[in-house]
């Protein structure tokens, strides 16, 4: 793995590759800015001001600069706190850009880096963090939260490329990278969940830094007898670290997501939104909401009773009742607020949720039920998947959303129109000037 | 367990806890003095030079200082990169020193911190960490290094118990070490190794910074169904965290190394050294060293042929094999020049080792065999072991060996007299001056 990705140019990436770069990065962009002041953001700082970091890597719209290690905690915190931020969902739920992105950004503002080595080592980490997943197949149900754990590995590749690292240094960066991994599932719902993002980031930072002064490591650190895919899964399935690499690369297939919580629940959210236009009536009158998932829907976001806005992004029965009552699932439809709001309350209750194993991961059935009505719906894809992606349109729009409240239109559309042209930008710190 | 430790003062800590302390602070510093101008600490100090670490905490012995952050990462590592540090082996094998010291001095950097509260946070660190390893007994066994995942635990008790966190804070401060708990085994004999120490340290420091601002996290995160004692083994005995809590404190059970390797090869180095004088020929005439270990020492020592200085404290063989040529195994006998050594070579390729599961873990029986000489020896309990520890004149000769040369004479006897008297101390500040 480390000696293909050692190797690899921007010129063997193909222009699916490219554009799903791009697409990664001013998606992770505004979902930042989006975080960027939420009360998780606010304590990890206060508490950074206590670490004594040098004022050297920019910490994205909170006008502030913080150490190496500091400011991708932070930018990768950021991106990841309201869990908006994109989802691999080929084998392993990966979300690739916060761990890695945020560690990228602050490698970047060193030395003169180019959108294309920028965008090449985006890839080459993507690459890393969702193979090394598929070498470790048991990991999401072993209960790690995989943001974290291959998160660390991710950005720990994605860094080691950005400086160049050759063939056994990038090992050696994988190895440092790896046996940082962390992140417990239990923390679910809790702001340890986006602080995983962050930690991955700053470990993977470490990672390159100390592989580049010749720091060693196992150099079987993922498919050794005690390696990673061995200790952190039942089951181990090497392999796929190099089978069929490049064809097509991984980040082709990352998902974007229009709704403000996990991926998983995209599905039945879709589902009862389609539905919300048949219904003639609001959320009192009806009788019931049932969805059917894939059993890893429940298993993921089966809190009934969330107490918080963070907890309500892990209830599927909280995002089909601010569906249907509001039509929308943003960042407002997950705040605290709603999250105890005594009509939501009740109209969740009212959400029966059927786990099946015969439907895929991203597909619901969802049917609404009232006094005098019964409608049905069927979603085969969900929206924010690679089968059904969101437009370019869409997404720019997402960003805009994102982004205006916080730097403003100008500023914004700045940050769309350089991300658009990336492959002709010779030092990322002009987009980092915009973002401060 | 975090109800019970936030309440804990230092009056309720028994005189042996508190001389077990003061043990443990003096034999640590004397390893990090040790390990301080090691070249994986050379690599480390190269990178942290890049991370922009603010000087408010002081990196022992390199006449320099980093951010909150940085600083325990280093003397962290420094504390175990010769594996020369403490070892707990009542039910898990634990270097608890290295991540929950090299913590609470950065800690104690900050603000006046007395000797009584420092070595109450360190006791209740000490107690955190042994108390999940034996709430997950498969852990080692899984393939972890305990001195990353239980000391990202044990440092962040301790950070959060100098700082006074009351019970739900310091029940966050846990949450968050857990969740940043890494450290491969696999990484075993690379200065990956000892970095886990000092990421642990490091961990933690964030844990008790993040819990007193207020961050949260799962309020069970060892005992719940997704918490670490459940995914980080096999099995899980959550009683182990409370069970006769003080009766007594597990820190009175510390051990002290002799030898400059890992304590499970301690009882076949005693073994080799006792029959060492009645073997009436130099190791060239030795036909066989026959060893007979508890199997541990054979899963984690069990490395035939190290290349490296760091790869021979894995080598019961390498240990056996100094151990008789030069009647020592301290920092020198494991140098990389020893591990490429011919003359040892030779002799350590006659260490026979034969894995007996009726001996205990810190038992050994040993034949040294010539042509006409066979001598054999049992060690009932290794030197090292809280069976078997090493006295307080021992202990303060180990420091001065340690210190002295990195320190001198004066200043070493200064950190002696300081530590004998830590009861009476008010400010740690005193103590860290004189380890710049």
């Amino acid at each position: 793995l480390c000696g293909i990705l050692s190797s690899a140019r921007f010129e063997d990436l193909p222009p699916r590759a490219v554009r799903e770069a791009r697409r990664g990065i001013l998606d992770w962009l505004g979902c930042v800015l989006a975080g960027s002041h939420h009360p998780a953001i606010d304590g990890l700082l206060r508490a950074l001001q206590q670490t004594g970091g040098a004022p050297i890597a920019t910490v994205f719209a909170r006008d502030c600069k913080l150490g190496l290690l500091e400011a991708p905690l932070v930018n990768g915190q950021m991106g990841h706190v309201l869990d908006f931020d994109d989802t691999h969902a080929g084998g392993v739920l990966l979300h690739t850009s916060s761990p890695v992105l945020a560690a990228l950004f602050a490698m970047a503002e060193r030395v003169p880096v180019s959108g294309a080595q920028f965008m090449l080592a985006y890839a080459a980490g993507f690459e890393a963090g969702v193979r090394v997943g598929r070498a470790a197949p048991d990991h999401h149900a072993g209960g790690w939260h995989l943001t974290g754990t291959l998160g660390s590995i991710a950005a720990g590749i994605a860094a080691g490329k950005l400086i160049s690292l050759k063939k056994q240094s990038l090992t050696y960066a994988l190895g440092v990278a790896a046996t940082q991994a962390g992140g417990l599932q239990q923390n679910r719902g809790t702001m340890c969940k986006s602080l995983h993002a962050g930690k991955a980031a700053a470990n993977g930072v470490l990672a390159a830094l100390l592989a580049e002064q010749g720091f060693d490591s196992s150099t079987e650190v993922i498919e050794g007898a005690k390696g990673f895919a061995r200790i952190y899964s039942r089951t181990a399935d090497v392999e796929q670290l190099t089978r069929d690499l490049g064809e097509p690369w991984l980040i082709e297939s990352n998902g974007h997501k229009p709704y403000a919580c996990g991926l998983v629940v995209h599905a039945a959210i879709d589902a009862v939104l389609a539905l919300r236009g048949k219904i003639n009536t609001t959320g009192d009158a009806v009788d019931e909401i049932l969805l059917h998932v894939h059993p890893l829907v429940l298993s993921i976001t089966g809190v009934k009773e969330p107490a918080t806005g963070l907890q309500s992004k892990f209830s599927v029965y909280h995002s089909a009742a601010v569906a249907f009552a509001e039509g929308a699932a943003g960042i407002a439809q997950y705040d605290d607020a709603r999250a105890n709001d005594p009509g939501l309350i009740a109209l969740r209750r009212k959400v029966k949720v059927i786990a099946d194993a015969s439907l895929r991961e991203d597909e619901a059935r969802a049917a609404i039920v009232t006094s005098d009505q019964r409608e049905v719906a069927h979603v085969p894809h969900a929206s924010g998947t690679a089968a059904n992606p969101m437009s370019d349109d869409a997404l720019e729009a997402k960003f805009l959303a994102n982004a205006v409240p916080v730097i403003g239109d100008a500023r914004a559309r700045q940050v769309c129109a350089f991300v658009n042209g990336l492959e002709q930008v010779s030092d990322m710190r002009a987009l980092i000037d915009v973002l401060r």
